[in-house]
């Protein structure tokens, strides 16, 4: 009898409520700020962004926070997710290592993103809100708010980064799918677009750019909010649901981790897998918990600890949080969910507290990894969750160096269907490497410099 | 509390055995005939093809055949799949009907095709074979032989239908990804291949071409075997393990069918869900077994019961089957899965002795069907398997005005991450219908005329 693979729950066992670290963190973030006026902003600064019930959320010190029942239910077409346990990884690696990953990507869009894309789509119908307006990058995220917003009756209006729209057609055919309106952004249908277009005729877009023209939408127009897929405190929130299942099923399989892993580009899946655990480390438990970023954008491990904007446009909160300047425009690299100029000001803040740690890898050390992954266990990771792959096969590797038996858990935040040219140009030998030049960075972050200071807190 | 949506098997449940139907048949279905000699043939013809073990599961009369430890292992990377309780489906047609869907979608390759792709790569490495020959149309059993192979580290090498492989880029790449070797067909690689390539250097392909340049591939090199993805009897009996399952699931759910349906190209995703119930229909139950075809390939609905060549080339041996004829060429629909002129000799035989039903439709019928499933359930399904889905919508309408709550099984026997193109296409009202002209059928039948005829059996 081969010992045990895959660790599922039942439904019954999904989480009943969201875990909000707010309530066990020994200091608090820094608040976000006003972008105009630069004083910390309150709910109402939030209003014509977000519904209430989501704003509440963003600023809640509760522990746990219920997960509505119609929450619930939509959860159920894909949650819990299995707990893997990697042996045939773990016999390619010839490790003592133990090796469980979270695999996120058996939801209808293949990532964690309907997590939180679900109670968005919830809470807004609740406040009777008709209509959502986003971005979306390489498609992950606004493939999922599609998803969302067609169980609960809403429409939604998707601004696609102009080179991803060109490039990934099937992820935009994947939100039609679901009924959404896509247009490619810079668009012709925002001032922030149309003045772009106008400078700049063949922008390819950038994620920032297509947040100011989505918040612009939501915030011109009655019937619409705004809905975001990262960064913010309820949609790591929300995500909270990864770890918290992990935890269940790690106890089925036996195992405690020694070891956290996630990828990092907004903080969302990181945050995801991570936070339940930070919870237990505050608590006494020894774990080490990483984040890994692509070296191209290396927010954790080379951006500095600042107030700035989470758009391009300067329409979006100040947040604290560590950047590399909001006009910064990271390398073409494979991995679009982790292209963004900031990182979330909770998983920053975690950061600061050494309470995680982070590492960057440039795309082919990744893909390589993921590579290995995709042939001993059979699922074709995304590109972003190749990091993820990549700080596990090392860990697991110095485990074998060592002769230590650590328990590794990653989260693989999502499948790469939808990126398979980028494993054509890994397998073609045509993928290239980029590495952030020191320069630049200090270029990037010269936007910043006339922005708010953060508060020396910790 | 919200009813339950999913139904898991723990991989405890994970079947020990393959169903054999050959057991149960009230009469044998007529014998494969050799190509050459026209004679029925035995084991030893087909043994330059297949590994003994697959040949005496082709003619085993046990009612079960043990899964081998190593393949229940492989199977559980991704097996048991769920069976799910279409909830919001049912309540978007406002039906009194039961729906539920078996899920294959979940294995690394995205359909059922690694059911048996598993099994296969393992009995031929347990017989010291090398590498493995294969074709492929859309990709499907491609990727999956490709998964497979990998996993038992066999070489692979697949002839993809040139038409594929331009047209879809990312099913290669995904071959690629675990390890095959894909060239496209015809090739330069074989006889054949270079053949056809002197006679027509601008063929597009088909699958009975690359079938033969597979076949005479394998014939041809003593390391290397052949591996069929549907039709035989063997593919059909690995197959088995989803019914199998889904009996336990039902079960689960306190639920019995009264239809089961699934489509049918070469017949092995719906043998797999239909044999366990053919079984059951023998001994007694009241169900009807519904095999959905498309309406531009519709071998059993249209089709006639004769020997016919497997393959374009005539290397493969006759099988008594519904078929269009073997120079049959299917028109361009985009379930590339279910463009076969011929169908499984077993599920041919089953149509014969009245224990299955067949419906044919066009591919637009289908999609609207899939694209409702996709925008209650979430799941975007795969071409292929909206024929399954239009028949299960029909039958829960009827339910509806006959005011009766009958309970529907269906296989939803993968997703379709890889054919956004055929989403796209549907989307933007580009999407044709193609119903077969009876001129073509006779045109078509006319290349059987000569073969031997099948005798009355029924």
């Amino acid at each position: 009898m081969a010992e045990q693979t895959k660790f599922l729950l039942d439904e019954s066992r999904l989480p009943e409520a969201w875990y909000n670290i707010m309530a066990d963190l020994p200091a608090p973030p820094p608040p976000p700020l006003h972008p105009g006026t630069g004083q910390p902003i309150g709910p109402a600064d939030l209003a014509p962004l977000f519904p209430m019930s989501l704003i509440m959320q963003e600023v809640s010190g509760e522990r746990f926070i219920a997960i509505p029942e119609e929450v619930r239910a939509a959860y159920r077409l894909w949650r819990p997710t299995p707990l893997y346990r990697a042996h045939r990884l773990e016999q390619a690696l010839d490790t003592p290592a133990r090796i469980f990953y979270k695999y996120e990507g058996v939801s209808p869009a293949g990532s964690h993103k309907p997590n939180t894309a679900v109670p968005q789509a919830y809470y807004n119908k609740a406040e009777g809100v008709k209509r959502i307006a986003t971005e979306t990058g390489a498609g992950q995220w606004g493939s999922s708010i599609a998803f969302a917003a067609k169980l609960f009756d809403l429409e939604c209006k998707v601004y696609m980064v102009r080179i991803s729209y060109d490039q990934k057609p099937y992820r935009r055919a994947m939100m039609q799918t679901w009924g959404a309106s896509v247009v490619a952004s810079p668009s012709e249908d925002t001032q922030i677009g149309r003045k772009i277009r106008a400078e700049q005729p063949d922008s390819l877009g950038s994620l920032g750019i297509a947040i100011s023209e989505a918040v612009e939408d939501a915030a011109t127009r009655d019937d619409t909010k705004y809905a975001l897929g990262s960064v913010l405190n309820h949609v790591l929130l929300h995500q909270t649901v990864i770890g918290l299942e992990a935890i269940d099923q790690l106890d089925m399989a036996g195992a405690y981790p020694d070891v956290v892993i996630g990828c990092t580009g907004g903080g969302s899946n990181f945050g995801g897998i991570a936070l339940p655990f930070v919870r237990e480390k505050l608590a006494g438990k020894n774990i080490r918990i990483i984040a890994v970023e692509p070296a191209a954008c290396p927010t954790l491990t080379r951006g500095v600890y600042a107030y700035d904007f989470g758009d391009t446009g300067g329409l979006a909160p100040l947040m604290p949080m560590h950047t590399l300047g909001h006009n910064f425009m990271p390398a073409g690299i494979h991995s679009g969910g982790l292209r963004y100029h900031g990182m979330s000001p909770l998983v920053s803040h975690l950061y600061n507290l050494k309470l995680i740690e982070a590492q960057a890898h440039t795309q082919r050390a990744c893909f390589e990894a993921g590579l290995q992954f995709a042939q001993t266990e059979g699922i074709i990771p995304a590109p972003e969750a190749t990091h993820a792959i990549r700080a596990t096969v090392d860990e697991a590797l110095r485990c074998k160096e060592e002769g230590t038996a650590r328990t590794i858990l990653f989260n693989l935040s999502g499948h790469g269907h939808f990126d398979m040219a980028a494993w054509d140009s890994y397998l073609s030998g045509e993928m290239v490497d980029y590495e952030l030049p020191d320069a630049e960075i200090q270029r990037a972050l010269s936007d910043i410099a006339l922005l708010p200071k953060v508060p020396v807190t910790a």
